[in-house]
């Protein structure tokens, strides 16, 4: 009782640490993106003002790229010495909370790669976005802290061993991506509601309410730091987050009602979301031949390839956006100031970019090209002077085709950001169509860059509740949750009808088991049995050391069935270990037990026979891997000679020592001469998994599996005897789908 | 495959449906109720404003009394006549998402009664909100609307019978739950976190989408209207919603710096918090009391009595606020009108109310006691004007003890804006007194009001994830996301210090077996044979008409287990039946359930004996009552001299048709010369239910049960055998406790 209360609010500190920690990441890669970006800006800015007179540009584009690829160069390298720290980091989170491990994921080592990484592909100009990055941060740092143990660092290490459950880390990883979401977007709940898209099954609301505190603290701990160090106004919590989409007012002046949209646009935004969802289509489709393009002809050559093409694209993207700023952007008029003070308003005429025109103007091309891309994209939302149709159509292109070709180069790249922009250049193009071409008077072009922005990148990524929650969240303005709503929507719908989002792309091309979250229709009325591997491996609650490590040795899997013969003459078979109390009308069975521990010895303790006698197998329960091979590391072994054999040794504690990566069974000193004794895993078996009948649906089946977070599910039929198993390789679609395909065949 | 779809197109226009018309009702509920509140304060107001003069006030007093005490009266007698229609309704909701029958709370009479009750108790002057009625009628259209029938309306019955599922009923309850919060608040986001954290388990991202797009219907379809009647401006959406709490903005006017909130007043929030917790503590328990009060000596009584005490509350809450207006109340200042159009400020100027006044001075008690209830909270939001301390504190008193008289009163009641206004009160007081006692100066009063208001609802309520949100959507300010989340979260704990949240406690008064998130932490431990129901009443795959008419009119269990007899010489048998293929290695046993169908016929067929004579049960599956009425009532028997029995003859269609109000048994009418014909459950039962074994803990128990959304749950042991059922009754707090303590008792 004591401890739970103990361990309760050692579960929160941990929260709050986790989520503070993951606010102060963030805000040291906004700063620090910021210092190296400003300072390429502010020399490359010098150089050509001062070239734009003396014709000397070629130079200017030479420091611009002598900047970007030396930053590129950085990232790169980071990443080629932990190549999970490229690309976004989101893929990797969701298989993660699916309950997948990928290996280095959640390393600190990973995590010194990819925050220092993402900080000087930004800063390099290439297209990729920090946001990504900074939720994987949030994960790593979620699952890392509360093990107060380090596999990079081995001299961190505590004595406490809390939280060393796959449960309690996944919990926690949770926390941290929420936080993640919530430092980036300055959106708290559609931080908690995105670990719940990506990663809940069941609906716990402890946990939610722990992940939304953990966001929270992730928020305003970044935002108390970021108020006190912009505006030195320490403890006032102004700024609202890193990606601040200022306020969208409409302007009275220009149209008779002010109004940010009415009911005549939303079927316009229909349209929109239509086409976004198919531009994103192409998008994935794109970078998916790419990426496959990638892992065949790159990836497996030598190291120095995938360096070269970070450079090539960092020289590519500079000159590219160099050249067409300088000979396509156009000249426009900077609007007068408006007179009511408005800080959103006023920021974003300070950050228009005048290269190449003259006093008083603009270029349209470089203001969009040579700011970071937050900027860039508040120029779209609220600049009320014009672009130009042609540069934003040009600007749209380019940007689409070069931020494919970066997403998947080895960097810490994200996409939202990116998407986002690109989106809103689309908005934009539409709204001075429709202004132009059409007459239709009544746009506000901010609205529209939002709806446009909204509808790519839903058409790229695909995610719905949360995505639409993070941009009402980030425009802090509640009355855009229907346009956005309805634009995400049919984003996803139109964009599904060609492909996957581009996450499930890059997970599917990983060729991981993901389990979605319902079973394809078709599949729902299978039976367990048509989809269970009956190919099983089983251990006896006593079994010899030698055919335990042998068993070990020759297979992969991470749990084992314990079974005891079912047979005829003793039907009744049950285990009486000490971990389960003796039932009182069990006791009968306890001589069937001796019983079958002989008939263990004279089958030389290898349930192999067993199967291969096509016996009948009573199901007693689960053991791990990693509870053998703590129990053969252990010694945990009774010789047959010895009266009372030694039970129960092997503490709790001993077991989760190793957690998480248990020693692997080739490195296991065991001497030859104990081949012959006997382990009794009887006092450590899970006696009461869940478990489901052969006739199951597997509708019944899938949700069970995904709704209580399982690895295994042993198939026992009404007889109490094992069937088969369900591991989560049988539940993935594809598994599933050609399951089908072979029964319609055969039909 | 296409029938799938066209369901799913179905589903999504009913679930738009839902939304559209939830929004409909709460906008016919506010508009209705100010015109009746209009209708009143027009002519009170006159009478008032020549009365001053007059000396003649105790006409006023009159007039108010009469207009009130008719409302009530309406309100009463609807709520006498249809009981469930009482109250706030959200209790009955939460009960329902859990998965408990209330008996009429879904019915098109109770949204009639329930929709115009409101309207009059809210018009009437009672310290009643108008939200928690709104929720309900979302939750009834949800229900009601996709059965397209009846109950009350016979003549409306349609032959398509879509959605006659408890689940699928229970998803659209929960759209309109949601919707009903959309609708009441302005707050989808709220709205869908509201049903998932009273209703769901499993967390199913379509089902949580679709919730999400009920509640943005409501939202919009309600904004669409009221924007046009309010403003005329058809199609622009420019309205918040119902509750709108203005635009929060720090008078730069008055203080330095100008800010909402600083880290310094978070300090002060958690105290207000707690205080605020222990405030909703007492309003609890007084209400208890009360509630308990009045189930044993009023409701009892004739309804006349509880007319009675619906009319006394609307005199005495009249009288008091009348009388605490004229004399109690201070004549403050009107503030000069700002210089800067501010729509939230100059609505709250203009509905001060100057009763008992000098021009250009208005009455601080009488603008909060003579006003809507929005409206007053808007004023303690807003006001930039003072209200004195004594006002507040009276106020605060009087609002506080009525308005926990009036909660249970019999006329449709909800507590969210009397509990937001009563709290704001108490913040609005707590600014006041840190800026006159300590001068405290930087103190910006909407704020603490906001603050105060969370503090109490929350201690009052005892919500988290959801009032958070409501309550950031609502003010429309993301960066009050942490204070009302510390506030909310330190007064649910300083309140859970002496009782439950209001809803839970008369959910208890009622005695429903609700269903908790977790087992007590002590019980998580126990196996599952310690709480499980082992006392049976099970049914054979052959029963005789008699028995099992016999078993259904003794017996109020909705589900019985079928069993066979695991008899020693015949230790395999199965049930082979059409539902099921016939596994080939199971082929051999055919025989067995051939002697298995004689040996019924030896003992009567009735399975009682079987359970007497203690012979072990193999379990073979479960078949609900309903099913074993239908079968009844489609004379599905067969006599034992035809050679081949009828199977399969009653199809699905027949099944739902009587859904949900399957026939008693009582009704039934059987030839009394079939009591011996047989009836073959075999086909219609669900052969593969999730099942546990007798060790499985308490905790997996439980969260397969809340977690798969289950009504009761077989315990079979190793062997194949029944041993019992666990029903939602065994996991109750109530029941787990007690048997935690037996347990200790026992040690």
């Amino acid at each position: 009782q004591h401890s739970d209360r103990k361990l309760e609010i050692l579960q929160w500190i941990m929260t709050f640490a986790i989520g503070f920690l993951t606010g102060m990441v963030a805000l040291y890669i906004d700063l620090i993106v910021k210092l190296l970006s400003d300072w390429k800006f502010g020399t490359v800015d010098k150089s050509i003002l001062q070239c734009s007179k003396d014709g000397c540009l070629v130079i200017s584009l030479l420091y611009l790229l002598l900047f970007n690829v030396a930053f590129v160069i950085v990232a790169a390298c980071l990443t080629i010495y932990e190549p999970v720290a490229g690309g976004s980091g989101i893929p990797e989170i969701k298989c993660y909370l699916n309950g997948i491990k990928i290996p280095r994921i959640a390393r600190l080592q990973t995590l010194v790669a990819k925050s220092v990484g993402v900080l000087f592909s930004v800063a390099g100009g290439l297209f990729v976005g920090k946001e990504g990055p900074m939720i994987h941060s949030g994960a790593i740092i979620g699952s890392g802290l509360p093990q107060l143990q380090s596999i990079t660092l081995k001299k961190i290490n505590s004595k406490y061993s809390y939280f060393r459950t796959d449960r309690d880390k996944r919990d926690f990883v949770s926390g941290g991506a929420a936080a993640g979401v919530a430092a980036a977007f300055g959106a708290p709940i559609g931080g908690v509601l995105f670990s719940l898209e990506e990663g809940s099954s069941f609906w716990n609301q402890k946990l939610t309410w722990r992940t939304f505190f953990c966001s929270m603290a992730a928020t305003f701990s970044l935002n108390f730091f970021l108020s006190g160090i912009d505006s030195n106004s320490w403890g006032y919590f102004y700024l609202p987050g890193l990606i601040d989409f200022g306020t969208f007012e409409c302007q009275s002046e220009k149209t008779t009602g002010c109004h940010l949209w009415s009911a005549v646009d939303l079927f316009i935004f229909v349209i929109m979301g239509f086409i976004g969802g198919c531009l994103g289509a192409i998008f994935n489709t794109l970078n998916k031949s790419l990426s496959l393009h990638r892992m065949i002809n790159v990836n497996p050559k030598h190291k120095i390839f995938r360096l070269l093409e970070a450079i090539l694209v960092a020289m590519v993207t500079t000159t590219i956006a160099f050249v067409s700023a300088m000979t396509l952007g156009q000249c426009r008029k900077i609007p007068l100031k408006p007179s009511i003070i408005n800080s959103t308003r006023s920021s974003v005429e300070l950050t228009v970019r005048d290269y190449f025109c003259e006093d008083g103007y603009y270029n349209d091309m470089a203001t969009l090209f040579f700011n970071p891309q937050e900027i860039a994209i508040k120029q779209l939302f609220h600049q009320a002077g014009t672009f130009s149709m042609p540069s934003l159509a040009i600007f749209f292109i380019l940007f689409f085709f070069l931020a494919c070709w970066t997403y998947g180069v080895s960097v810490p790249s994200g996409l939202f950001v990116p998407s986002l922009l690109c989106g809103a250049a689309y908005g934009r193009f539409v709204a001075l169509f429709l202004e132009q071409v059409f007459g239709y008077k009544t746009v506000y072009s901010g609205t529209y860059a939002l709806v446009g922005a909204a509808a790519f990148l839903g058409g790229v990524v695909r995610m719905t509740i949360s995505l639409t929650v993070i941009l009402i969240e980030s425009t802090n303005e509640i009355s855009y949750g229907l346009p956005i709503m309805l634009v995400l929507m049919v984003a996803k719908w139109s964009g599904d009808l060609f492909n996957e989002g581009l996450y499930d792309i890059h997970i599917n091309l990983k060729s991981v088991p993901l389990l979605e979250w319902d079973p394809p229709t078709e599949a729902a009325r299978m039976k367990a049995k048509a989809i269970m591997d009956s190919r099983l491996k089983v251990v006896f609650p006593q079994t010899r050391v030698a055919s335990l490590i042998r068993l070990l040795k020759t297979t992969a899997h991470n749990v084992f069935p314990v079974v005891t013969a079912a047979r005829d003459d003793c039907s009744a078979v049950t285990l009486v270990g000490p971990s389960q109390e003796a039932d009182l009308q069990e006791q009968d069975d306890v001589e069937c037990f001796v019983n079958q521990n002989n008939s263990n010895q004279d089958g030389d303790g290898n349930p192999i026979e067993l199967l291969q006698r096509n016996l009948p197998m009573k199901f007693e329960g689960m053991i791990l891997r990693s509870q053998l091979v703590t129990l053969l590391k252990n010694h945990a072994w009774y010789k047959e000679n010895v009266e009372e054999p030694p039970r129960d040794t092997v503490s709790y504690e001993e077991f989760i020592t190793d957690y998480p990566r248990y020693p692997d069974i080739y490195d296991l000193q065991i001497p030859t001469l104990d081949g012959e004794a006997l382990v009794d895993v009887g006092a450590y078996l899970n006696p009461c998994p869940y478990t489901v009948y052969p006739e199951t649906t597997v509708s019944q089946v899938f949700h069970l599996f995904r709704g209580m977070g399982l690895r295994h599910l042993p198939v026992v039929c009404h007889k109490g005897e094992l069937k088969g198993i369900i591991t989560r390789h049988n539940l993935t679609h594809e598994f599933l789908e050609e399951k089908i395909h072979e029964q319609n065949q055969e039909h």
